[in-house]
C-alpha cells in the first residue's frame, strides 16, 4: 500500500493519442498533513474533454503538464483521514486523476450517499455528464413539447441523458450514433424515437427523413460530418448547445476549403439561430443542487436509464481512452481501479 | 398626380448589384377601395437587408419577384383616405417600397406624431434600425457596466445606436468603421471610446490595442475580415448578436479554404460564447413599445444622436443603394422622394 501507481502525460499527441503519450510511474504515498484525506481510487471517469488537456493550445482549462498525472474525476474510498468530516470507509467524489491513491484536502471532496447502489453513477448520470446534459438541453436548448431534438453521440454518457430528458419534456427525439448496435440500444432501451447510424453512406438523407419537421434543438457533441448533415435541417429559431466536438479533437490542422465560417454565420442570421458553448461547472456550478434533485428522482423512478462501459485496471486506462476518442466505448466509460 | 413612378427589380444581381438590376416604370394610381388609404412617399429607407431580397436563395423572407416593386420602409403622407382613422395630411410609417405612391390598408399603417421635428427619424433611430440596435444589444448582448463592447459598421444606422446605448450602460465602446471621417465622427460626435478604421493595413493590431481587456460583446453587422480580427479577441462568455453580414452579401460563392467552420464552433465551445442571429420584428415585435418609450426619452434628452444621409429623388435610389453596400453612405441612408 505504500506504492502509488500513476499514469502521467509522457508526451503531447500530434493527432490521435497513442499509448506512447502515456507512462505509468510508481511513487510513494505522501504523509497526510492536517485536514488531509488519503483516497483509494475505486473508479476513474474517462471523458472526451481530457484530449484537450493533453494539448498545450489555448483552451478553457490549463493543459496537463508533461510528466504530471492525467486529470480526471474519480470515486474513491477514504483510507486515512485527518479531516473531521471524513472517516475511513467513506465513499467520496473527487478529482484525483489517473492514479491508485491521492491525497486531498477534505474541503475539495463530496461525500456520496452510502445508499447509492452503484457509486460510479456519480461519474455519469448523477455527475458531470448528467449535469452537462441537463443544463445544456434545458437552459440553452429550451426544448418545447412537440419540437424535434437531435442528439449527437446519442449512446454516450451525455447524449443518452440529453435524449431521455427531451423525451420527458414531450419532444420528438432523434439520436445519432456510430453503429447499428448503439442505434438499436438508443431506440429500444432509451426510448428515442429514432437513431441514425452516422457510419451509413446515406447518413445525411436518413437524418433528413427522420426529421420531417426539421430540427429545433441540436445538442452538439461531435461536429465534423455529423454537423454538416444537421446544419441544413436546422429550423428558424433553432438552438444549438455546443457541448463537445469530438470529431475534431485530434485534428492538427484545419480541414481543406472552401471556408464555410461565414456560411455558418449567415445561416445563424437568416434562421435566427442561437449557438452557444458551455462548460458545465464554470457556467452552472451554482445550479448543481437543482440538477441533483431532479436526476435522483428520475433515476429512482426508472425514468432515466444509464449504461456504463467498465474497463478493469488503471493500467488499461490509456487504451480505453484512445478507444473512447474512436467511438469504441458503448455507454459511459469508467475504469475500475479497485473495488 | 395620376402617374406613379416605381422602381422594380429588373434582374437578379450576380455579385454586386448594378444599375441594370433596377428599372423605373410608370403606372397609374389605383382607385381606392373601402378602408384603403392613398399614400405619397416622403422618405424611403435604404437598408442592407434589401440585398437579400434581390436574390432568390433561401432566406428569412421571400425574395422580391422580378418586375415587382422593390420593398422598403417609408414615411408617407396621406393623400386620400377611405379609412376612418386616417385623414388627408396625416404622416404615417408604412412599407410602401420604392415608389411615389402606394395604396395601403389602413390597418397596416402607424400614424406618426405631428410633433416629430424630422419624420424620417421613424426610419432610423425611432424605427427599424434603432429597434434592431436596442434589442440586439440589450437582449442578446446583455452588456454589463465595465465590459468592452465592439460595434461593427459603427457610423451606420444600427451601429451608431448600439454604441451609444452601450455607453449609456457604462461599457467601454469601440467602433469599427470604414474611413477616418467616419471614425472621427463616431468618437467625437457619438462619444465612443475609440473607433478603428477597417481600411488600415494594421486594422487587426489596432483593434487588439483598443481592446486591452478583450471583447465581451461584439455586435456583428459586417462579417468577413472584420470578424476575422474580432474572433481572437472574444473573451470567455462573450455574446455575439448577429445582425448583419454586409461583407458577404454580394458573394456568389464561398471563400477559399481552409474551412474554418469547425474552428469557429470550437472557439464558441472553449470560450463558452453565445452567437445568435435575430430578425428584429419577427423576434421582438411584441416589445416595440418598450423600445419606443426608451428611445424617445433618450432622443428628447439628447442622449442619443442620429445622423441621416439624405439622397434626393426616387430615381437616385438604385445608385444610393449600391453605394450603401460599398460603405459610401455616412449615417442612416434615406431617399427624399417628396417634401
Amino acid at each position: 500500500m505504500t506504492i502509488n501507481r500513476q499514469i502521467v502525460l509522457n508526451s503531447r499527441p500530434v493527432g490521435a493519442p497513442t499509448l506512447e503519450n502515456f507512462r505509468l510511474v510508481e511513487s510513494k504515498i505522501p504523509v497526510l498533513a492536517a485536514d488531509e484525506v488519503l483516497l483509494r481510487t475505486m473508479y476513474l471517469s474517462l471523458d472526451p474533454y481530457m484530449r484537450g488537456r493533453m494539448s498545450d493550445t489555448p483552451s478553457y482549462a490549463p493543459p496537463v503538464e508533461l510528466n504530471a498525472v492525467m486529470v480526471g474525476g474519480t470515486v474513491a474510498r477514504v483510507e486515512a483521514s485527518n479531516h473531521a468530516d471524513f472517516k475511513v470507509g467513506d465513499i467520496v467524489l473527487s478529482f484525483s486523476g489517473w492514479q491508485d491513491y491521492a491525497v486531498a484536502n477534505g474541503a475539495s471532496l463530496n461525500k456520496l450517499s452510502p445508499t447509492l447502489a452503484q457509486p460510479s453513477i456519480a461519474l455519469g448520470a448523477l455527475g458531470m455528464p448528467g449535469f452537462t446534459a441537463y443544463m445544456g438541453l434545458l437552459d440553452i436548448g429550451q426544448p418545447k413539447a412537440g419540437e424535434t431534438v437531435v442528439v449527437a453521440a446519442a449512446s454516450g454518457a451525455v447524449g443518452a441523458i440529453v435524449g431521455q430528458i427531451a423525451k420527458l419534456k414531450g419532444c420528438r427525439v432523434v439520436g445519432i450514433a456510430g453503429g447499428a448496435d448503439k442505434c438499436a440500444y438508443v431506440v429500444d432501451e432509451l426510448g428515442f424515437d429514432a437513431c441514425i447510424d452516422r457510419k451509413n453512406s446515406d447518413f445525411a438523407a436518413q437524418l433528413a427523413a427522420a426529421c420531417p419537421a426539421g430540427i429545433d434543438v441540436y445538442f452538439e457533441n461531435v461536429g465534423g460530418a455529423v454537423f454538416d448533415a444537421v446544419l441544413p435541417l436546422l429550423n428558424v429559431s433553432a438552438r444549438v448547445p455546443v457541448c463537445g466536438l469530438i470529431a475534431s479533437y485530434n485534428d492538427s490542422q484545419l480541414p481543406a476549403g472552401p471556408d464555410r465560417m461565414g456560411m455558418l454565420m449567415s445561416t445563424l442570421l437568416k434562421k435566427r439561430i442561437k449557438m452557444q458553448g458551455f462548460i458545465i461547472f464554470d457556467d452552472y456550478g451554482h445550479r448543481y443542487g437543482e440538477f441533483f434533485t431532479a436526476m435522483s428522482e428520475w433515476l429512482a423512478a426508472g425514468k432515466i436509464k444509464f449504461k456504463e462501459d467498465r474497463v478493469d485496471g488503471l493500467e488499461n486506462a490509456p487504451a480505453a481512452f484512445i478507444g473512447l476518442l474512436e467511438g469504441k466505448n458503448f455507454g459511459k466509460l469508467v475504469v475500475r481501479v479497485a473495488d
